[in-house]
């Protein structure tokens, strides 16, 4: 693809608002670890993902080690290049980290102490019962002429670094390289300032349409007259975000002078496609499936018990990684050799790797647990086949789901592609699917 | 840290060859995807690792979009402030996919199809029973002058672009952006290619020594005049490379003539490792904790079972994870209620974040699923306390155990730092590390 035609995203945004200039934002990622791999810079691509949403464009990334020399050239060539810069990395306390130096020099000015950031980082240590090294006042050396960003989550404080004073005036964003500290920033000062040197609608929102259960090359058939109409519109926009084994990401960007329009615009586009996409949406935002599930037998009062052969654990512990799972979660049985499947969960003799292996293994589970539903996977992880049956291979089943509370059990086969992990967690997911369209 | 001071490894090597030149390389990613950070670029850092691990330079790294005006801008400023450069994507099929273009255009050349490799990619498509479509012919268009990389694992090639006749000539590599694809390529054509041009020692060869329980500051201080010692020396060299909650790597990089040094230099150098870091050395290269446990407990003829509370199916799902699992592991139970502790595994009434608790869940596991040794983990995951026990308190247990025969039991309470999540893995990794040990 070609940078104008990624579903129609970038180029979209901004391109019915004449009055406006799409600000090119680059992105300098800070760090020796970085080049070494020892760190994979995973806040570009973060970055990279929230310039994207607001409509502003993003042609160049740079990663360059702890080299004061090499980090100037590197934001020379950028500003030449682009409206502005965002820098992350280089803004701790030691001597290595020399971000502020650089600021200062690229900008042609001295850095100074500043007293209110110096009082927050004391502050930061006091409440924790520690003594601030001294070192940790350099954090609070800002160049001439720069202003603080007010989200302040660690120590480092990030700095927004103005170049010129006409109207083409540019500018150099520095946040640190700690994740959610600089996500903090990012989100909070960066990209709201970016929108509003850009002229354009000061509110930008998105929000995520969860997929499961169907390849991009079909969604995008399915979304594809919706698709051309917002590509002519140009808002709100879509993207699709790819999370492996996780499904498929919608994402709806839309752009408003308010709060309450970009939510109407969200609203109306997020309708529009669920129509279009059935029960294949599990989750919005934050969501995922486990978190699904669990609020879904929560509403309905019901508990549940696992029963795993092929998946090993993944389903019940999935299930256990959302807080206040205990309320639906009673437990599972590992069943891992034919044995415990047969004395435990009362499985009969003969092949596992069946619907009807699945489905004893479920109400063995149901009972012994004593949970209103049982859930149960068994396959062929490989790396051999088995029961000649292929890798692959994996028979899901859930046992004692009824709205009018009559047993009524359901089993399925399926062949899963990958290696034994990937097939572990498609077969892992691919159940708890099941369980959630049970469940509607 | 600085470019010099990482662990004394990219300077150290090669200091002492004055005879060669260290060059430097630069990695080029190419995708808007990248940019839009809907892919994670993690190619690049596998590259920088490698190159790292091979004694070379690399000062900068950039992300670029499938834009062919501005590729050309990123590849002439890296050739001219650089020895080499990793160009990888835009090798596709399709029209977008305009790496072979650019690099023609840097090479002053024109490109013309490769008969041989246009009959690889045929070849391909016929053993898939499939017609190769008119758009793969693309990938056989070659720069001329340029040579393709022997390994091809895909439809597309990789290429060498040699610029300049004289001495100091330079070099682009092109790969695809297949992760396999690509490292098959950098690993058997273009590091080797890269070190031969730096006119030093033709073989170099790397170990991974895994530890865990120990941090990055307490193992420099362990290390610490070994460091010092092999910063005078040059080789061996090595460096720190942290895995999260899996622990510490140590990696050890040996050059040498020819491959027999090379791993007498890198059995010694472990060796001394070894016997300065003790039992906190758990396992080498590929190996991790799940292998180690399952393989150690193969060897013993022993069979294990699991019960688990905060840790919900993780300890489970990690040993089913190995191959040939089977043979050692029996199964487990996810005692997530309190009943279940009871009713199945035999916990008496009462506190379940004890040792005690935790004991009676491994005895209970390995008594009804039938194994030789019982694990088990009961805690607090969050986010709230229980039982009057702050979040991160973890008991594990082991029963079972003993080289005679005789029931010895094993149980310790830990607290343990970070979210939900972390406190789950970390409680599922700890308990695997005490098996671990207990198993020696």
């Amino acid at each position: 693809m070609t940078d104008e035609t990624v579903v129609g995203e970038p180029a979209a945004i901004g391109s019915d608002e004449p009055e406006g200039h799409t600000p090119s934002v680059e992105v300098v990622a800070i760090g020796t670890e970085l080049l070494l791999g020892q760190i994979v810079d995973t806040n570009s691509s973060w970055i990279g993902e929230q310039l994207a949403a607001a409509g502003l464009n993003s042609h160049f990334q740079t990663k360059v080690g702890d080299n004061p020399t090499r980090i100037r050239s590197v934001l020379e060539l950028a500003l030449d290049r682009s409206d502005a810069v965002i820098c992350c990395g280089g803004l701790g306390p030691t001597q290595d980290d020399v971000t502020r130096e650089v600021m200062a020099e690229v900008m042609g000015v001295e850095l100074e102490l500043d007293e209110a950031v110096a009082g927050r980082i004391r502050h930061m240590f006091a409440s924790r019962g520690r003594t601030m090294p001294d070192n940790n006042l350099r954090q609070a050396m800002v160049p001439v002429g720069a202003s603080v960003i007010a989200q302040q989550p660690g120590t480092a404080p990030g700095l927004i670094c103005p170049l010129g004073t006409e109207a083409g005036s540019k500018v150099i964003y520095a946040v640190p390289g700690v994740p959610y500290e600089m996500k903090e920033m990012v989100t909070g000062t960066i990209i709201p300032d970016l929108v509003a040197r850009s002229g354009r609608p000061a509110v930008i929102r998105s929000r995520l349409l969860r997929t499961w259960g169907m390849s991009e090359s079909g969604l995008s058939e399915m979304l594809g007259p919706r698709i051309e109409e917002l590509d002519e519109i140009g808002n709100p926009t879509l993207a699709f975000l790819a999370s492996g084994v996780e499904g498929l990401k919608v994402r709806i960007t839309a752009r408003a002078h308010d709060e309450t329009a970009a939510r109407a615009v969200l609203d109306t586009e997020e309708h529009l496609l669920r129509s279009l996409m059935g029960d294949i949406v599990f989750a919005t935002d934050g969501d995922n499936m486990e978190t699904v599930v669990v609020a879904s037998l929560a509403r309905r009062g019901l508990t549940i018990a696992v029963a795993e052969s092929v998946t090993g654990g993944y389903v019940a512990g999935r299930l256990c990684a959302v807080a206040g799972a205990s309320e639906v979660f009673r437990g599972g049985v590992v069943a891992y050799h034919r044995d415990i499947k047969r004395d435990l969960l009362g499985v009969q003799e003969g092949p596992v790797v069946t619907e009807a292996a699945a489905t004893a293994m479920a109400q063995g589970a149901r009972t012994i647990l004593g949970a209103d539903i049982g859930i149960a996977t068994t396959g062929v992880a490989g790396p051999d086949e088995a029961e000649g049956r292929p890798v692959g291979t994996v028979c899901a089943a859930i046992a004692g789901l009824d709205a009018a509370g009559i047993s009524r059990d359901v089993a399925v086969t399926m062949q899963l592609p990958g290696d034994r992990e990937r097939i572990r967690q498609f077969a892992t997911i691919s159940l708890l699917d099941l369980l959630r369209k049970r469940l509607r």
